[in-house]
């Protein structure tokens, strides 16, 4: 069985023409550019011959049937949504990795023994459009909270359950806690996805396989306050400086980082931003800043440990330099870890094929992490990637997806026979 | 001779009025709200029986004549525009004052030796009107750059000539180079003003006789650039932080403006704004940032000193953490000496009064620096103030302002005669 990557190159062509929006790609998640992308999936899945079905959230099921239709499926997935004037690959080389895998086992007459189902996910960008954690596929596990259905996407301010049924699906099987997948009806969830960062490209190695999706607590909106004051008339004594506590503040933490690193930690650790406020300007002590910090791990132990380290930092600087820290509402993602069975699954296939790969954690969140937390168990396949992810010169060596791709081959056919 | 405190009274109550916004106090230079003030000087002026001339800047000049008019005057003066939305006193305390110095002797039919000019001086605040420093006193002193007339008004687009011929003045004369005051015909140039900052209000003291007006060195556009990458998926050691690099300078800088205070150097050393750039946001490494940095002191060493810690730090940063930075344009202003014998007779003045009072430098830039250019002796006269200056909540107790006229009479008694 060879995967069908002609057919995927095909699909990233369509997608690309279909999403390009002048400077990126666009998808927008349960909007016009989500649904080209899910009609052109659903296309190619018909074109196999693959059962398709959507179910009433909107995610789209391609399936090619086993010999043994009783026994939990495999599901090859991934979301087709993009970023604003993202890539084209984040997300959608998933998709199109499981429809060139199936594609591979049609063309060559293979029948598994259960049923392998291509998911096409809605709305995983949650940084772009409706702002909470895999609607999609919380949504197929029927266990998307009913609140999630009154987020309003911020460029259209509607409603997801108003954009649910503009495009003929059903707010209210996901208000009834409907699941679609179960863990009695479902094996196993493994995603292929671009790396997103740059650690295999830097490496040199094609394939990654991802130990865990990291848990996170996040400040958005922390702020320093201290007092403005003329910059040339007030000396360093009677100062409450809002800029360089918030300075010290980072720097510090950035230490505290590296002094976990050098203990074994593994984490990140982000200023995403940090800004005087705009009442600030020159001639002035600033007298107002606010930062959005985002610490993630796969360990929460790690996490806690920075954060102990912040709460620290906080009371020695505020007191020192007179300013204030309101580090506003503290938000937490649990992390999922991926399961070992599947881990060695794939690695072994990549062993077999004789594709060098790397046991590596993943830095952002994804839709595998629902399944985990669904009871089923998951796994992750990273592909090398260029210059990131969530911007127009995103970019994939077809040579690297196609090496993945025949790891998640071999692998579907030793799980799903 | 004591002081018209009730005609300078009367005349802050009629600058309130006029310059109220709604807000704070708005005086546009060049404009009605400086226009308004000026008349209504004017009118006091014309009222005490004084000589009142406007060169063809828009300087008002109200002068007590001496015994002998050829003897060069001693000028009492500050100016009357405000920044937007700022206080009532910051300027028009030190013409208020010359007024009240000058009503008192005119009360008490005294006549001095020489003249006594209370000048209103145009457009101070170049932080606010027209970005350039000193325009009214450089006008009158003959030293005004042309090239200044084509300035705009951030608010109106106008140029500053278009601002002078609206009022019926004369940029050709500022163009001509012609000279009002000379070293020939002003023995001294002395301004009363608030302080700005906190030093008197907070030792206790109504007032404080000036050693000098800083110079500076000036990074109006400094910029970090690093790369932007993905929070989550970018290890530490592959990040080009441009957030975290400017926190560290901006931290490392402060611990060297500390070092040098203790190693007897007195200056300010403010980031006035940092910032990430707007392209930064929650999920991303930041790959730009910017910042403005304000370094003064009386003393061009410590100035330099603390530019040359940033010289060190800038490198050593940029190649630890792979970021660039581009410091941008650099400003200089140059600082101005006050006189040592002014300095001396106005201290004299207050001990004589039993009025305590402190030497200190100025914080911010005033007039006098026109004048010392331009080679003509002067001197400053700080009245403790509450609050800071530049703000709504700009205050000044009457009694503070009492002791600091009462200084300035005795003082310009000893010097006209």
């Amino acid at each position: 069985m060879v995967p069908d990557l002609a057919l995927a190159h095909s699909l990233f062509h369509g997608l690309a023409e279909r999403g390009y929006d002048g400077v990126g790609i666009t998808r927008d998640a349960y909007g016009p550019g989500e649904q080209a992308a899910h009609d052109l999936a659903r296309a190619a899945g018909e074109a196999l011959r693959l059962e398709t079905e959507i179910d009433p959230a909107g995610n789209l099921y391609m399936t090619l049937p086993g010999r043994d239709r009783a026994l939990p499926r495999l599901i090859l997935g991934s979301h087709l949504d993009s970023v604003i004037r993202g890539g084209n690959f984040d997300g959608a080389a998933g998709v199109l990795a499981g429809l060139a895998v199936v594609g591979g086992m049609v063309a060559a007459g293979h029948v598994p023994d259960r049923d392998i189902t291509v998911l096409a996910v809605r709305a995983e960008e949650a940084g772009s459009w409706f702002p909470t954690s895999y609607p999609g596929s919380h949504a197929a596990l029927g266990r998307l909270d009913p609140a999630a259905l009154a987020l309003r996407r911020p460029d259209t301010g509607r409603t997801l359950a108003e954009h649910m049924r503009a495009l003929g699906f059903d707010p209210g099987w996901v208000e009834a806690g409907q699941a679609r997948l179960t863990p009695a009806n479902t094996a196993a969830y493994v995603e292929l996805h671009i790396e997103q960062g740059p650690v295999l490209d830097r490496a040199e190695i094609p394939v990654g396989i991802v130990t865990g999706i990291p848990g996170a607590r996040r400040l958005r909106a922390g702020r320093v306050l201290g007092d403005y004051n003329h910059s040339g008339a007030t000396p360093r004594r009677y100062r409450a400086d809002a800029a360089v506590a918030l300075a010290e503040l980072a720097y510090r933490l950035d230490e505290s980082w590296a002094q976990l690193e050098t203990q074994g930690h593994a984490l990140v650790v982000t200023f995403c931003t940090l800004a005087t406020a705009p009442e600030a300007g020159f001639g002035k002590v600033a007298g107002e800043a606010g930062f959005q910090l985002d610490v993630r791990s796969v360990s929460p132990v790690s996490v806690d440990a920075l954060f102990a380290a912040l709460h620290r930092l906080v009371p020695e600087i505020a007191a020192r330099r007179g300013v204030r820290f309101d580090l506003g509402p503290e938000t937490r993602a649990a992390g999922a870890a991926m399961d070992p069975a599947l881990q060695a699954a794939l690695a072994a296939a990549a062993r077999d094929l004789g594709i060098a790969h790397r046991v590596m954690p993943s830095g952002g969140g994804h839709d595998p992490a629902a399944f985990v937390a669904a009871g089923i168990p998951a796994a992750m396949l990273f592909v090398r990637n260029q210059n990131g992810s969530h911007n127009p010169q995103e970019a994939m060596r077809m040579e690297d997806f196609a090496a993945a791709c025949a790891v998640l081959g071999r692998f579907a056919v030793g799980f799903a026979g």
